[in-house]
C-alpha cells in the first residue's frame, strides 16, 4: 500500500532526517492563532475609568445581574437565534456551562425528571463519534456511561439514535456539535435537526446538549445553514429538551470571551435558581467590553471574516500537503470542512495511534489518536483530529508533511 | 423601655413624617461603593494590545493554564499566607469556588471520603451564628442540613464544636469567615484557630471552609491579627481540613475580581483533577490586570489603605447616630468591627423582623431579618446586619436615624 517509489528503509531514512531537524510543532488543540487573538485588541481599553456602566446605568464593576447584562442577553439572542428572556450569560467558556448543566442534573435533576440523575441506577449519553473530548471527560467525570453512535454527513445516525432513546430510559441525553462539528466539520441537516426534536424518548427529561460552538466560524462566504433546533423543539412540543449554547471563545478571545446559554422559559428559570446559588453575578465588565467591541451581530459577523480570512490558508495549506502526499494511496481521507476548527484525517484502520506516536518522536505533536472517541477508545484506530489555528502557515505545512510520511511509514511498517 | 420623653404616639408622628420623605436608601449587601471602585478603575487599561503576556510570556488571552498564572498564584500564597503549591487561582468569586467544592463533595466526596456525600444518608454542616446568608444557601442547595453554633468574642463556641463533630460522622464541615467575621466583626483567637485545627472529628473527611474574605480589610492601622489555619493543620496532622479561600472582590472590582483557594497539596491535587473537567482556564487577562496593578501584597496592602479611609468615617458614622439615639435605652446593642463589611445590631428579642419591616416601609432597605441564620430563622429574632458600604455617608447617616426610630417604634408597639 505504500507509494510506489518509496520503501519501508527509505521512508525511515527520510524519518530519521526529519527527526534530525528537532522541530517543535504543535497541531494538538483548537487554539486561535496570534494573529487572531490580534483582531480583538481593541476591545481590551474600551472599559475604562469613563466607561464602566451599561446603557441601562449599571455600574459593571459591582456585584449583580446574575443572568447577564440585559444588552448581553439580547446580543446573544440573535447569536443563538432565540429571545432574550431565553438566555443566560455565562463565564468565560461554554464547557463550564455544560458541565455545571450535567452536574446540576446530577444532583438535583432537571424539569422532568423524576429524581436527581445520581439517584439514578444509571445513567447514559449518546456520544456522536468522531466527537469532542471534552465532552467525554464531562460524562465521565459524573460516571455517565457513553454509548457512541455513528455520524454521517448529515449528523449522527438518526436510525440509531431514534432506537436507542425509545427503548432505554437512562439514555438521559445527546451531545451534539451540530455546526462545523467538531472534529469532522459536518453541519446538521433540517432532518436530523427535526428528527432528535421530534424522537420519542424513554426518559422524560430527555437532554441535547446543543454545542454551538461554531455557529459563525464559517470559512468561506457560502455558509452552512443550520435549523434552529429551539423552535423545532417547541413546535414539536419538547420546549425542555434542548439546552443551546455558544460563546466568544473562538472570536474574541479564547481565554477571556463570553459564554451564553439558550433555552426554554422553564429550563432557564431551573437554572437560574441554581445559578443564583452559585454566584452573585459572572464579569460584566468585560461582558461590556464585547458589547462595546461588537456592538451586535453585524459586527461579529464582519468580524469573523477576519478570521476566515487567517484560517482558510492554514485549512487549505493542510489540504493542499495531504492530497499531494497521500491522495491516491489509499491511506487516507480527509475532511473538506467549511468552517470550524478541524480537519479529520481517518487513516487505513489500525494506523493512527503509530501515526501520532511517529509524528510525536518527530516533534510534531497531534491530538493523541483516540480522543475522539469515548473512553479514548477508536475502535478502528484510525481517526486523527488535525488543529491548524495554532501554529504559523510555514509550520503547518511542514507539520502536515510530517504527518503524511507518519502515515506511510505507519502503513509500510505495518505491511513489512 | 422606649426613651423616656418619647410616647408611642410621637414616635409614630416622627415616623409619619419619615415616611413621607419618601426615602430610597438601601443597606442590605456589602457592596463596595462607587468612590472604592474608582480607586481600581486604572487597572482597566493596564492589559491592551502590547500588554497580554506574563513575565513568563504566555499569551493571556488564549486558552490554558488551568489553576492559574504562576504570578497569581504568588501573588495569592502571600495573600493567604501559604505556598503556591497550594494555589488555585479561580473567577471572580470565591462563592462559586465554595460552591463548587461542596458540589464536588457531594458527588465525588473529598481526599478521606468513605463515599460521596451524596450517598450519605445525611450530611450535616456546623454554621457559626450569625453568619453569612449565602453560606447558608450552599447547604440548602444541595440538601446539607445546617446546625447553628453560638459565636462569641473569640469565635464559634469551641466546646460546643468540639462536641457536636466529635459524635456526629455526617458532621462533614463548618463554614467560618475567621477575619472581622460577617457579619459580627469578630476575628478568631489563637485559641480557636488551634483547637478547630486540632480537634478530634468523626467524619474522616471533615472539612473547614475558611472564606476568609475580608483578610486585608482593614478599618484601623492596628489590624487584627489571624493565626494561619492552614500551618496549625498541618501541625496537628490534619493537613486535608482546611480549604482557604480569598479574593479581591472587595479590594478591586466586585464583579470582576479574582479568587483563589489554597490548601493541602493533596486537596489541591483533588480539586484540581476535577477543574480540569469543568474549564480549560479562568480569565487570564484579569490575572494579569490584577498583577500589573497590585505588583504585590504592598501594593495590596497600600490600596486597603484608601479603602479604608473612605469606608471609616461610614462604620463611624452608623455607630455615632446608633450612640446618640440608642444609648442607655436598652433596646439594642451593636458591635464596633475594625475592618470587614458589616456592623450587627442585636436589638431586644423579638424586635428585628419588625424592625426591618418598619424601615423597609419608611424607604430603607435593610438584609432580611434572619438572614444571618441558617434557613432564615433567627431564634430570638435579634440579629440585624448593616452594611455601610454603599450608599453615601449622609445616606448612610439618614438610613440609621430612621433605623434607630424604628427601633424605638417596634419596642413602644410592642410594649403598648
Amino acid at each position: 500500500m505504500t507509494h510506489p517509489q518509496e520503501s519501508l528503509e527509505q521512508l525511515k531514512e527520510r524519518y530519521a532526517a526529519v527527526q534530525a531537524k528537532q522541530l517543535q510543532l504543535d497541531m494538538t488543540r483548537g487554539k486561535p492563532g496570534p494573529e487572531q487573538l490580534d483582531l480583538a485588541n481593541a476591545m481590551l481599553t474600551l472599559v475604562d475609568g469613563d466607561h464602566y456602566k451599561d446603557d441601562a446605568g449599571t455600574d459593571c464593576r459591582n456585584y449583580g445581574v446574575v443572568d447577564g447584562l440585559p444588552a448581553a442577553k439580547r446580543l446573544f439572542a440573535d447569536f443563538l437565534e432565540c429571545d432574550a428572556e431565553e438566555v443566560i450569560i455565562g463565564g468565560n467558556a461554554s464547557l463550564t456551562l455544560m458541565h455545571n448543566y450535567i452536574a446540576r442534573a446530577m444532583l438535583h435533576g432537571v424539569p422532568g425528571s423524576p429524581r436527581p440523575w445520581c439517584r439514578e441506577s444509571a445513567v447514559r449519553f449518546l456520544c456522536p463519534v468522531p466527537g469532542y473530548d471534552r465532552h467525554f471527560n464531562v460524562c465521565k467525570e459524573m460516571g455517565i456511561e457513553m454509548i457512541p453512535v455513528a455520524m454521517n454527513d448529515e449528523g449522527p445516525d438518526m436510525d440509531q439514535v431514534e432506537r436507542l432513546v425509545a427503548e432505554d430510559a437512562s439514555i438521559k441525553g445527546i451531545w451534539c456539535v451540530p455546526k462545523y462539528a467538531n472534529p469532522n466539520g459536518v453541519t446538521y441537516s433540517d432532518t436530523v435537526v427535526d428528527r432528535l426534536a421530534s424522537m420519542t424518548t424513554a426518559a422524560p427529561d430527555f437532554r441535547i446538549l446543543w454545542d454551538n460552538a461554531y455557529a459563525h466560524h464559517h470559512l468561506y462566504d457560502q455558509e452552512d445553514q443550520l435549523k434552529n433546533i429551539l423552535q423545532a423543539c417547541k413546535q414539536c412540543g419538547n420546549p425542555n429538551r434542548v439546552i443551546m449554547l455558544g460563546s466568544t471563545s473562538k472570536i474574541s478571545f479564547a481565554g477571556a470571551g463570553v459564554s451564553a446559554m439558550a433555552c426554554s422559559v422553564e429550563n432557564r428559570s431551573d437554572v437560574l435558581g441554581h445559578v443564583k446559588m452559585e454566584t452573585i453575578g459572572n464579569d460584566k465588565l468585560n461582558q461590556l467590553r464585547h458589547l462595546r467591541f461588537f456592538q451586535n451581530m453585524a459586527g461579529i459577523r464582519a468580524h469573523m471574516k477576519r478570521h476566515a480570512a487567517i484560517l482558510r490558508p492554514k485549512f487549505e495549506g493542510v489540504r493542499k500537503v495531504l492530497t499531494r502526499e497521500l491522495e491516491g494511496t489509499g491511506l487516507a481521507t480527509w475532511t473538506q470542512p467549511r468552517g470550524g476548527y478541524f480537519i479529520c484525517l481517518d487513516t487505513a484502520p489500525g494506523l493512527a495511534k503509530r501515526v501520532v506516536a511517529l509524528a510525536g518522536a518527530a516533534g510534531v505533536k497531534l491530538t493523541p489518536a483516540g480522543a475522539t472517541h469515548p473512553n479514548g477508545h477508536d475502535p478502528d484506530d484510525k481517526t486523527i483530529r488535525i488543529a491548524p489555528s495554532m501554529p504559523s502557515l510555514p509550520a503547518i505545512l511542514e507539520a502536515t508533511e510530517v504527518m503524511a510520511l507518519c502515515v506511510k511509514l505507519a502503513a509500510a511498517e505495518k505491511n513489512a
